[in-house]
């Protein structure tokens, strides 16, 4: 698990999912790096989190019973809700080390905690985000690593990201869809241990476009692209209006949701599930899960930042462990 | 009320919510035509719903509490799912004559049934939807009607409606959100009892342009208009990041919120109230809503189709009309 910025709520709801770890059924986890800012953090939040200074991950798993491990190295001061380059450059080189360590296999998977992107600009991260950085480290395309959004009720996942909306048209294709739908599709069943996943493609426009009225995308980029995808085998759907497919009714009806720009896929994703929402990167040799908040700077140690995203992120990255050793 | 489509869902929840009229506390409503039509959607949904034949509105209060009230005129046959001329030239006859006596004043509020759009254009309806049927029989701009979705749980508007995705950004200007949010800032006051609305206002990218990195247009036009409308007294907010605006913690801080585009209002209002959206026109001298939903061909005269909506608009109508006729 990498830290995030000290400054944000990653170190305290990282300690209170350690709290939890029975009741919540967690698998083992260690950090890496911030054993000051984590003992202030628990403190803090008025946390009993006894710490565990180990040198090897192989050491987390005897020491995670009694103690949250971390793997010594970097630390800063901890000022919580005020970011500062100590802290960005302690959040870096955690994420840096725990991504080696989990392309080396020395770790199972890795759990991201929330970074301020502009913070770690600051101090020389090049990626716009921690999905750039971990397919960059495994040795993934970043157009390869896709960024899912799962919570309890539904997963999502957008095609296009961090670019204005006047943009997104210009940016989709069928080979882009057809691309990520079966990276999708594969990470469905391999670990998730979905058989054969139902995969919902939402259209651009209103109402799917009304048979070209508003739009012709759905017409000449997204129906290709299902078809394509049904020749290949792969259980996709649509062009989708997008206001009905997250209904109650319409979320029983497929496993994933391709949404075509981010808020698409966010809004109901946020609507229903915000305090629990993983973002898991799919296509990767390696695991990755986050929860989906950031940092939080303006509530980071008053107590108010919920676990649960990071709770439902540990556990998700471990059950999709489980599942690729069990293969 | 309207009929909407015979071939729709409209005629049999529309009987439905008659039979409900007690537990639900509907206020008095009469239909305009369609006598033999509503008689045989009531009998293949088994409802008994005796109908009173009425030439005048005025005698519906009288009839409302033992029989569905029907203003006599035009009738068609009833072939659920199967849309036809005759059924759309009824639907049509149906919705000018309830807006005629709705803007004579012989009736206190206007519940449109749902129409199929592309049917009525058949038979020479000129005009994009009901909504601005409604806007241009009571004399006002098309512009200055604004459709405002309403659930239990949240209230939103979309800024733009029925146009492509990516001409959303090139309709958006200060002075339409300023001239809408206006419109919503009073009909809240006048029809909802609402003292001081809160007014969100959505930012049209992803994080609502995050300072200009992923677009300009929070920074250009939407800023700006909240500027003056809170200049002018108006209590609006924003440009709020959209995917954060719906959360349930969010929605406790706003009574309604503007959107940029058709799904990012809809979205969030289907995804957590489908069943029972209304969809209510805000700025006309008369009172108009609607079930926020279609006819739902599909489903008609199966017994599938919920009332609830329906009857949601009906008590929205009637909750309006009594607000004004109060002040």
């Amino acid at each position: 698990m990498s830290l995030g910025d000290p400054a944000g709520i990653g170190p305290e709801v990282i300690c209170e999912a350690w709290t939890r770890r029975g009741e919540e059924h967690l698998p083992p986890f260690f950090v890496v790096g911030g054993v000051g800012v984590l003992k202030a953090a628990a403190a803090q939040r008025g946390l009993k989190v006894p710490l565990a200074i180990i040198d090897h991950p192989a050491l987390a798993l005897e020491a995670f019973p009694n103690a949250l491990p971390v793997l010594g190295g970097p630390d800063s001061e901890y000022h919580p809700g005020e970011p500062d380059e100590s802290g960005a450059r302690l959040a870096l080189s955690s994420l840096e080390a725990a991504g080696a360590l989990v392309v080396s296999g020395e770790a199972g998977a890795i759990v991201t905690g929330p970074i301020a992107k502009s913070e770690l600009a600051k101090v020389g991260f090049a990626f716009p985000g921690q999905t750039e950085f971990v397919a960059a480290a495994s040795g993934v395309a970043a157009d390869d690593a896709v960024m899912m959004l799962a919570g309890p009720q539904l997963r999502t996942v957008p095609l296009t990201v961090h670019c204005a909306l006047s943009e997104v048209s210009g940016r989709i294709s069928a080979d882009l869809i057809c691309r990520r739908a079966t990276i999708v599709d594969k990470a469905l069943r391999q670990d998730f241990g979905i058989a054969a996943p139902r995969i919902a493609i939402c259209g651009l426009n209103p109402h799917a476009g009304e048979s070209g009225r508003m739009g012709r995308e759905e017409i000449e980029i997204i129906a290709p692209a299902i078809a394509a995808l049904r020749a290949a085998g792969i259980e996709a759907t649509g062009p989708h209006p997008a206001d009905a497919l997250f209904t109650a009714h319409a979320r029983g009806s497929y496993d994933v949701a391709i949404a075509m720009y981010h808020d698409q896929a966010l809004i109901p994703l946020k609507t229903l599930d915000f305090d629990q929402g993983v973002n898991v990167t799919l296509g990767l040799p390696i695991i990755r899960t986050s929860p989906d908040h950031g940092t939080a700077f303006g509530i980071a140690g008053t107590g108010a930042a919920r676990p649960d995203a990071m709770i439902a992120a540990i556990r998700m990255a471990g059950e999709m462990a489980e599942r690729r050793s069990g293969q």
